[in-house]
């Protein structure tokens, strides 16, 4: 996979051959994006296994569903990497298969997952792009390219087939502290894509969307509640805030695996905290930027109520207000009253 | 005065003895804050004012309003720093004084103004204060503290002020992004006065906003229009529309000298744009957060409309919605139609 904790600075790939490597790299975010942590998730299963492949069935099996429990923890929002995960063990947990069958159905799956994810994401990237107008300013938060999926990606998957289509965009990117995934991850993708592109710091959103100069707001998910409700990354609440505010469609793009319908509103999902030293660790020319004992908070997601949110981009089509309701046809029976 | 581009790494004074430097100063920061900037500029006056006092009265004073302008244009939000200069200018342009008598004038009010702003300062500490519970939980922007005037500070001054009268306060200091007055000045701030507080990004305000735990949002203004709307820095905006849509109050504490009842709203204040590197040039671990050719856009204020403020602070007293009609019984006419 790509280093992504190198960008812009360095490219480089770390080899991943266990689980445990897996889980660390999970934690560190080497590898991060909803969808690319499902992916991940599910390589980590296939590595365990061909690493147990010599145990008998009993022993192999409780060694995936440990690991399995171990990659879960590894970062509790997003709701992808249980998902790539249980994919997995739901083949694990096949009754009377043996090791040597099992071993291949699971590098299979993962692969499998790998490719889906591809063909997913330029569904999306393909209905995004069709809420895109020649000329529209876009901001955008945190990362959703190609480093957050497989390839294409989610949010600016969607710009990024736009731009494609000869549509001319300009991206404010969302620097996105605490990480800085915008400033790092989205400019580099915008770089490498040839896409028009600012940084902004993210307190800026409100000024330029109160400017009347930006079209749309572009960003992911980590996890949808049946609701509708959004955990997306840290910020991603205040922006949706302004734009909503000043009129400007907010445009949440993922596909159906980040939806948790067994969550009923954002309320639920948890929120990791991470350590409080990736809000700290900054330095300008050298210096450091906050006293040396000082404490920080550092949740890494928030909830953005459905309220919010003008529209979602799914593998399945655009599907608008009310959510729960218009889901429906998508054969989701979420039972949530109404429907 | 204080350098405090060098906190909280280093404390130094920078010495200044004239009008270019005084205007270099405040270009870069080494001096920040709406009331500082207004003491400042008298200074910057009264600097040359000595510099040139051999000059014949005419010479002398061209040179002074010369050096006027100069001073005015080195930030064009806040209006104190106008306020200031134009309060040394309307001594240096008065008719049939010798230049003798000239200079110890100017550099007595320039003294004078100093004192004002502590007397001012901690009139709006004392009222601030009445705003401030015991065990309240406190979002503050930027800085508005010592640093940002003579002493006691505006926002700053009254959460002090409030520590000072025994009350448990928490603040949770915005980092405030791209300068980091948060991190570098109010957790400095903070830490000698012994307030307990802890660092958070920008863009994680709305998270704690919607969590219920933080009951009242401070900030200073560096230029208030005529209907109530604040120019602040940057993110002030974003910051007071996610408290409002949680019910939490946003109180805004300013001197008079901060109310320009020339601008009608706040869509006239002109808005500083600073250098984009000011937004690039952070590090994390020696690496650089963005590609190497990356643009950035970098408006260093905000508006925020009255709407969404809850209460003005002067040393005058606590000012409510309708803050127009309000304003009246302070002897201000506004001519903004109703009153």
């Amino acid at each position: 996979m790509i280093d992504q904790r190198f960008l812009p600075a360095r490219f480089e790939y770390l080899i991943v051959t266990n689980v445990d490597q897996m889980v660390r790299a999970i934690r560190e975010m080497a590898i991060r994006g909803a969808p690319a942590l499902g992916v991940a998730g599910a390589f980590g299963m296939a590595l365990e296994a061909v690493g147990n492949r010599h145990l008998s069935v009993a022993e192999f099996v409780t060694r995936l569903n440990n690991a399995a429990l171990q990659l879960i923890a590894a970062r509790p929002t997003a709701v992808n990497l249980a998902w790539g995960v249980n994919q997995m063990l739901s083949i694990v947990n096949q009754e009377g298969v043996a090791v040597d069958d099992l071993c291949p159905r699971l590098i299979a799956a993962a692969m499998q997952l790998a490719d889906q994810d591809v063909e997913t994401n330029l569904k999306m990237a393909k209905f995004g792009a069709s809420l895109i107008a020649d000329g529209d300013t876009i901001i955008h938060h945190c990362n959703t390219g190609s480093l957050a999926v497989v390839d294409w990606g989610t949010a600016l998957g969607a710009i990024r087939y736009a731009h494609e289509q000869g549509k001319r965009i300009h991206v404010l990117v969302d620097e996105t502290r605490p990480r800085l995934q915008g400033s790092r991850l989205t400019a580099w993708e915008c770089e490498q894509y040839g896409i028009p592109y600012e940084i902004i710091t993210d307190n800026m959103a409100g000024y330029f969307l109160r400017s009347g100069k930006v079209q749309k707001v572009f960003f992911g998910a980590d996890r949808v509640a049946a609701n509708g409700d959004v955990a997306n990354k840290i910020g991603t609440y205040m922006l949706s805030l302004a734009a909503h505010a000043n009129r400007v469609p907010v445009v949440c793009v993922f596909p159906f695996s980040t939806l948790d319908i067994t969550i009923e509103t954002g309320d639920q999902i948890p929120i990791e905290e991470r350590d409080p030293r990736e809000v700290l660790n900054l330095r300008i020319n050298g210096e450091p930027v906050a006293p040396e004992n000082a404490g920080a908070l550092n949740p890494a997601f928030d909830i953005t109520p459905h309220n919010l949110i003008s529209a979602w981009v799914t593998e399945a089509g655009v599907i608008v207000p009310p959510f729960h309701e218009n889901l429906s046809q998508y054969g989701y029976n979420l039972g949530l009253g109404k429907k």
